[in-house]
């Protein structure tokens, strides 16, 4: 499924982690969040063999294209290319951005994880599509992130024309925060993947973050 | 750099394990394989990260280029095409062969390993170059392979085109058990990267290797 990288809407960027799931499968987690409004979901599997990895992704893969939403890879490029993934998104310790953007070719997707103005000059400069810019508050799942101030987000914003959605703790009562700053999206893990109800949770960040848009 | 498959010599084929070398570091032990007569190195790392794997297989592949040596990744077509390493080697319990050499062309080298005729005949189908045929025997790396007898070896060898070399537990006392089995070469972890004496051992299991062809 190609995606025409001018028209995709980040608006609800949704970031898997089954450590935290509260569903059985990382297929009812996906299905649940699509049904809530995510509008595109990034794969990331931390510790999967390389079989393991391409098998959920196969499996991921046919829900999001059901749907017609993208599906974005965390790291690994070669499972983004074999199961003909939207694109590939990498933090600042997962291969370099410029050596990436050369594997896949100008087609694909490449988001870029920034912590900051430099970070983020250099991801475009690399080839980024968007960029995932955080960690923006303290999470269970990047304990160690560099953090972002609301500041240096609108410092980003001012400077960079491609997509922004921002990451790292992001929920329901944090999302007037982000008011006025220009991002193009929320990228988020718990406040979705870890709920009780994950497709009521989804619809909920939706909604706030348009309202706060 | 651009090796012809055809003409590849497979008879040394050194496969890396950083816990079992006897150097500090990786480009130590690859440098005395080399210098030994190493033919082929293959880079295996089990538990790095994509970057530091990124890392170690650009040094690696400076020396590989240097002596005009094909440098194969193990598992992670990523970092080969990354890096442009001559090829990439799979197991079963990798990304299957088939989607590999879709994601890799037709240029780069596809190893496959192989346990039995069923496994080796479905490699050649999926578009292997050459097979690694094993586990021949228990090994420190490899306890729980299934071992591959000569007897299977013979039969893939009378069936199956491509070069074949033999992994699992090879080491000079074996060379001789092969004589006559019509292998094109030994693929060997411990019995190079854990001497005393790398370059030694490599140079002394070439030599019985090509005494018992």
């Amino acid at each position: 499924m190609g995606f025409d990288k001018s028209s995709i809407d980040y608006s609800l960027y949704f970031v898997t982690d089954r450590d935290l799931m509260s569903t059985d499968t990382l297929e009812e987690a996906v299905s649940a969040a699509i049904a809530g409004g995510a509008t595109v979901v990034q794969l990331r599997e931390k510790t999967a063999s390389s079989l393991a990895f391409l098998e959920v992704a196969q499996s991921i893969k046919a829900i999001c294209d059901e749907h017609d939403v993208p599906l974005i890879i965390n790291d690994r490029i070669d499972i983004a290319l074999a199961v003909g993934a939207a694109g590939v998104h990498v933090g600042q310790s997962d291969i370099p951005a410029d050596i990436v953007r050369k594997v896949i070719g100008p087609d694909m997707l490449l988001g870029v994880s920034a912590a900051n103005l430099a970070e983020a000059r250099k991801a475009v400069d690399d080839g980024a599509d968007y960029l995932g810019v955080g960690a923006m508050f303290v999470t269970a799942t990047k304990t160690d992130a560099d953090f972002t101030s609301i500041d240096e987000l609108k410092r980003i914003r001012a400077e960079v024309d491609i997509p922004i959605v921002v990451i790292g703790g992001i929920n329901a009562e944090r999302i007037p925060l982000f008011k006025g700053t220009g991002i193009d999206g929320l990228a988020i893990v718990s406040a979705i993947i870890a709920q009780p109800d994950i497709e009521q949770a989804a619809r909920n960040l939706k909604m706030l973050f348009e309202k706060n848009r």
